[in-house]
């Protein structure tokens, strides 16, 4: 996947706007000229689940994983579900703002959306995690989240045959294949398949002009011009570098809480304050509400803190509607997901604990 | 549907000792016996989605009520669905011991399972909603489950355009179709769906000899003549009738709370306390723990206090093994059951309600 320069706007915006003046005269040449600037700046999803490194995906993991995912045993409580935050069935995540965990407890974070994540540059808001296997390790033995640890993990899935099984078909080189290691690739290589191609803006990227409505097609020659795509390009529109959330003027308070300082607290650079990922947009007019601190119910009122915020500009209403518009271009098709049929718990199952 | 007597084991069981003893000398006959003894007691699920009273089931209604079923924004937090507490991958219930909802407040009865609930002649432990129904428009509405109102659902599904044209398409006949009682109907027609055919035990009950293993009939001949059939039996091999807990012994004080009177609280008949509907014993093995507080974490363990204080024997190890075996009998084949995309949540959508 090639690196898109964080400073894309400058690099793809210029041309495209003098080829915009050269052009004006044919619709068509615009037209054309708009979709190949799209396509320097974007990529579509592919429709086949991505190789991920250093996990082999085989029918046999995802397969698991899917189990793993679904599987509200493995927190403490016996109430949490990866799904239960990031719910497959509303774009990836909770209804919000952020995510109830163990006892009730409230994340300080928006729980982001697990669809396309393989595609991100990092995993979480501050890309702490490299890749998907290392995430799957966090939220579950998070105290505010699932609250478990990898010993108690382990013994539910070893008291569990039909679980033992299942790792040793999909690590069946492993003399041990039970291992929290091999859990998080099993979710890893579950989440994979978790892609949703055929957007949309996906089908304009692959060349059909007629795939977005003039009005997205107007959303999208904004969203480039006027900068939004310097921080949201690449394949997922987003989440492939990191920048900082008040580039031009500081969010409100609400918005950028004064105790997330974002990669700061990951890097200690002070040029890390409040740095964070670039928010993937893909299916974002799914995925209200909106910002890491989830304040923001309305797509078309997030356009505009960012355009405030992040680009010193104040759109129109009008240009506001049209990004939108463009937004919801990239929402993709999704899934089919069989509900798993989970292992049976035993007599030797850790009990559900549901305090401290 | 036959109407099971309450008396079964008096009726049925008779006459089947006799006919054992007539039948001693051919192996072969005794289990055509054994058979046919429970084929008087017992019914098969069937593959075909039953029909339920008031309530024509429909392809339009199963999808809607499938979404309202894994919908958690329906609940105030809108952190907990239907399926949080009848999870369909895990034999229709939650972890236990008992229900964990709004604000982590802990519910005082095992969440019963979805699965096959259809065939229970009511519905609760007390048996206090006639049927799927009614009985879908209570744990919204507990405060102690999901704290909803049927005026914060409404507006749930009236904010979604996406459910407002399910509820037509379900309830065609219906001038304004988004309702309280169709929301519980659509419910009513997707749990309906979630019924579990063919078990070993239905495929013998269907005449094939061989479906259960020789102990697994032993645990079947134990099972009527030792009189559990006298209080499940039917289709769900209990469910079907209300029944005393502690006919002979005062279960002990975790098993049976002081404040838990049964159907007293529904009827105020002295005659009612402590009585509950029998427990549906379809996939039991799958559904620990056990009993209306989910104290007793193996199916063992619960044979052996259910034939105390219910029968007053004291089974043999080998006697309780062979039961634990044929109740394994009662696990069928699940529903492969595609996890809904829910519709999109808008700017008017209530907000999610963290607080009392």
């Amino acid at each position: 996947m090639r690196k898109p320069a964080a400073d894309g706007l400058y690099i793809v915006g210029k041309p495209f706007v003098v080829a915009i003046a050269i052009l004006v005269s044919s619709a068509a040449g615009a037209n054309d000229d708009l979709m190949s600037a799209a396509r320097r700046l974007f990529k579509p999803i592919p429709s086949m689940v991505p190789a991920v490194k250093d996990n082999p995906i085989t029918h046999e993991k995802i397969t698991l994983g899917k189990s793993l995912f679904f599987d509200p045993r493995l927190s403490a409580s016996e109430v949490i579900s990866c799904n239960t935050c990031h719910n497959v069935g509303m774009g990836g995540v909770d209804a919000g703002p952020t995510s109830i965990g163990h006892r009730w407890q409230q994340g300080t974070r928006r729980a982001p959306t697990v669809f396309n994540a393989v595609f991100n540059v990092a995993q979480f808001w501050d890309g702490r995690a490299a890749d998907l296997k290392a995430q799957a390790a966090g939220p579950i033995q998070a105290g505010v989240e699932m609250n478990a640890t990898p010993d108690r993990v382990l013994s539910t899935l070893n008291s569990m045959t039909e679980y033992v099984v299942m790792f040793s078909k999909a690590f069946p080189n492993d003399a041990a294949p039970v291992t929290f290691a091999n859990f998080a690739k099993a979710i890893e290589a579950f989440e994979a398949t978790l892609i949703t191609p055929a957007a949309p803006f996906d089908q304009y990227l692959e060349g059909d002009g007629y795939a977005l409505s003039d009005h997205q097609k107007a959303g999208l020659k904004l969203f480039i011009e006027k900068g939004c795509s310097s921080c949201h390009n690449g394949i997922n529109v987003g989440g492939q570098d990191y920048f900082p959330f008040g580039v031009i003027e500081r969010p409100a308070a609400n918005l950028l809480p004064r105790d997330d300082r974002g990669r700061f607290a990951l890097t200690k650079n002070l040029s890390d304050e409040y740095v964070f990922r670039s928010a993937p947009l893909r299916n974002v007019a799914l995925r209200s509400p909106y910002f890491h601190s989830g304040q923001v119910w309305s797509l078309k009122q997030a356009v505009g803190v960012m355009s405030e915020v992040q680009l010193g500009i104040k759109l129109s209403d009008k240009e506001t509607d049209e990004i939108v518009a463009f937004l919801n271009s990239l929402t993709g098709q999704f899934p089919k997901i069989d509900y798993p049929i989970l292992p049976t718990r035993t007599n030797v199952t850790p009990r559900p604990s549901l305090d401290k």
